[in-house]
């Protein structure tokens, strides 16, 4: 076994993936105990060794990965794979003292994104989620709409209320936002009503008409997987039901032709 | 080819609609900007072209599409060619100086709506909107006597509480819609429990009322999309199938006979 | 044609339950505008007369419909015959200037709940809801022995924090409830977390628990609901298909046997 | 009868896990009175008997329930039955009047917990909820990297604000959890936009992300329900469909094969 033959059977053992997965998964509480002021101060020196010791292993890993491939510009062929390369790459550069340090260690949380290429099941759910987004976008779409053009009409009105909740457009889209997730929209409304007393059908109408299309949004989607699942499911029982049908009908055709021959042959 | 010919071309031109959408969308954001007073002030010369452009741009399309009809009165068989008529010509009245200025210039943002028109999908789903009204007109009309039962009850009971909550039916309405979209209903509540110590039961019972209509309602929609589907879908199949084996038993029954009158020769 | 069948003649038509239709809607509009003072007290006779209208309209009402029956017994075979003439007959007790006077102008509104029986559709949805109740009823349990033992921890724990919203069991089941509903129940859990620290966990938990059992319950009805479609649905097909395989399958057979007759016969 | 098989008996009969229930759920509210001051206090007395008269039924339920079994130790083969032993010999323990007394009172209400186990309706319901974490526990992994992520990059901007709600990773969990039940979360991002003005994409990303997630998590369920139903339902009846093809088929194969040699014979 060549070295490179090795190489490869360490990427490919079950070991290696656990291995990374849980260091990801340690950094990550590290991560987590260092935001805690009272542990962050005397166990500075450890964050900083662990810090190191991920910078290594990740730069290890990657080295492992590349040098795995026939050729080394094969890695970047799986989108997954350039993902993970530039979180490495990034958290390389040595920033610490420069101006973008803070910047550069936010940057290490990004590391934890690559539980996403450790574990299948969760590249699945992404590729599910993202095959969600064609069934919504035209109801996104309008729903855009209805926000555009309640804040605007929102602008125009309210716009000199002294919460500023309406005074600019973006602000307006911000708080329509806030009414449609139900948060203290009745503030808002009452705070209208203190300058137009027909503000609450401004409200209520927004309320039912954006509740109504999400709503609608939400069964659209059910809907569209039920059917992609009704079209996989029994159909591939009934095609076959029917080849059978087809190969009966043709059977008894052929049957009849040869009794036919028969009768002739009778008579 | 005719001039006529040459402005159906156009009308029915993927450019023109694309044209016509992203000009929307531009005025759309130009809208947008224009409620920042910082930019709204000094480029007030700018905001006022562009509302000059729009409104010749969407007069000049208007006069391509009637233009380019056999009979303009063909135009207006569409409901979505008079709902645009309408809008290009109320922005057209000269308003500004009147004192209708402010309601003039809030018309224009329904020029946004002619989006609807312009992507297709868009106006698929408000179909779908609207077809999916006679599935819950019901459910709203319950409703809507949960709510006024329960309006009334309050008014009944509650209408002195300082809060004015309650002052009238039209009043208690409002408080109940708070009340069902859970916007700070327990203020609500408790204020009323200030007066009566039952309270409580008035409230929680009709959040729980609503809530399990509401809750039925959805499952209503759900449910009545899938039995439009289901018939659609392996109905079909199960159709073809059928008729298949409809022949098979008609063939059958042939050969049956054949048989029969073979055997009978025979003998 | 008798008196007796003009009744009956009355009592099916249409417009006769249309009439009482409108009659109610336009009662219950009353009710509602009789809410705002400034228009309560000066029109206050034409309230009364209005009130007076209705109470001699449904007696009339009953009247026909009891005398439309072969024998007046048959009309409380009807549970909603039963209802229709509870709420006349209370509403006919004269308490005005009796103590019970305000409840008995309280009672007229459920004069309105007439309207159940007036529409069809109605008392459609209604056996509906009542029709979903035993799928949900088990989960009713479940999610009140959640909301009995997370009460009598929370008051146990938290009996004694200022706000009184755990001060007793009955409290602390309505604050449960309001959690549920996530109406301001971060205050609710701060305050409790000023106490005990780790009270946040007691929150979380309960809110996730309570979400992921009424989540579920969700997910069943609709299950639930869709089995009974199903079965409804293709099954009739399926059944006819089945059917109609089974006959083939008995005349191939006998075919078979026929074959099998004749050529015993020729050997 | 010897006395073992009227044990057995007993445990059977349908009386005996009635009365089981009855009594746990007269204990259940007992537990809720006494959570009243005026109550409790007069009849501080009747409540010790209470507690002691259930100590008692459970010790000689369980004995009743052990003795019934062929041999003692198969009684805690079933965890439910484990489950209840557990209950009943902790709530034995005398702890009253050590330091423990309070956790052991309040050991007592999980004796509620023992409904589960006499209502079967509420096993299978149990094992619903169980056997629906599989179908949720990737998306549940998916929530907590988004949680992560943001809870982390929180900390990191907001760590400062006054109200303390970033002021570590697991206060920033808790924040985000807060947001995402829509519980006053425009109050937690009104004060975060007062140091960072753009703090409103954080928390709207998060509000849209958080939810799409959430709500396809609900999707996810509904439709791996569909497909356990469908697959069983009509799959049945389709299978026993295609045999009965199949036999046709073979039947027909036959014929044919017979008809053949007829012919054969003949010539």
């Amino acid at each position: 076994m060549t070295f490179k033959q090795k190489i490869i059977e360490v990427r490919e053992s079950r070991w290696f993936s656990n291995l990374t997965t849980g260091i990801i998964l340690f950094y990550a509480a590290a991560l987590g105990f260092k935001t805690i002021d009272q542990v962050a101060e005397p166990f500075g020196w450890l964050f900083y060794s662990i810090d190191m010791f991920i910078t290594i292993y990740f730069l290890i890993e990657i080295i492992i990965k590349l040098s795995a491939e026939e050729r080394w510009q094969d890695f970047f062929k799986d989108g997954w794979n350039i993902f993970d390369f530039i979180i490495v790459v990034i958290t390389l550069i040595p920033l610490e003292n420069s101006s973008f340090a803070a910047i550069a260690r936010l940057m290490r949380i990004f590391r934890v994104l690559r539980l996403l290429n450790a574990r299948p099941e969760l590249k699945k759910i992404i590729d599910m989620l993202i095959g969600a987004i064609p069934a919504i976008v035209d109801i996104v779409i309008l729903m855009f709409i209805i926000f555009y053009i309640y804040a605007i009409v929102g602008n125009f009105f309210f716009e000199e209320l002294e919460s500023g909740l309406w005074k600019d457009f973006l602000t307006s889209m911000l708080t329509l936002f806030r009414v449609l997730t139900f948060e203290d929209w009745t503030d808002v409304m009452y705070e209208a009503m203190t300058l137009y007393s027909w503000a609450w059908a401004y409200f209520v109408s927004f309320v039912i008409i954006a509740a109504f299309v999400f709503f609608n949004l939400f069964v659209a989607v059910i809907i569209d997987e039920m059917q992609k699942i009704n079209s996989e499911h029994t159909d591939e029982q009934l095609n076959r039901e029917e080849e059978k049908i087809d190969l009966l009908l043709q059977k008894v055709s052929q049957m009849q032709d040869e009794i036919q021959e028969l009768k002739k042959k009778r008579s």
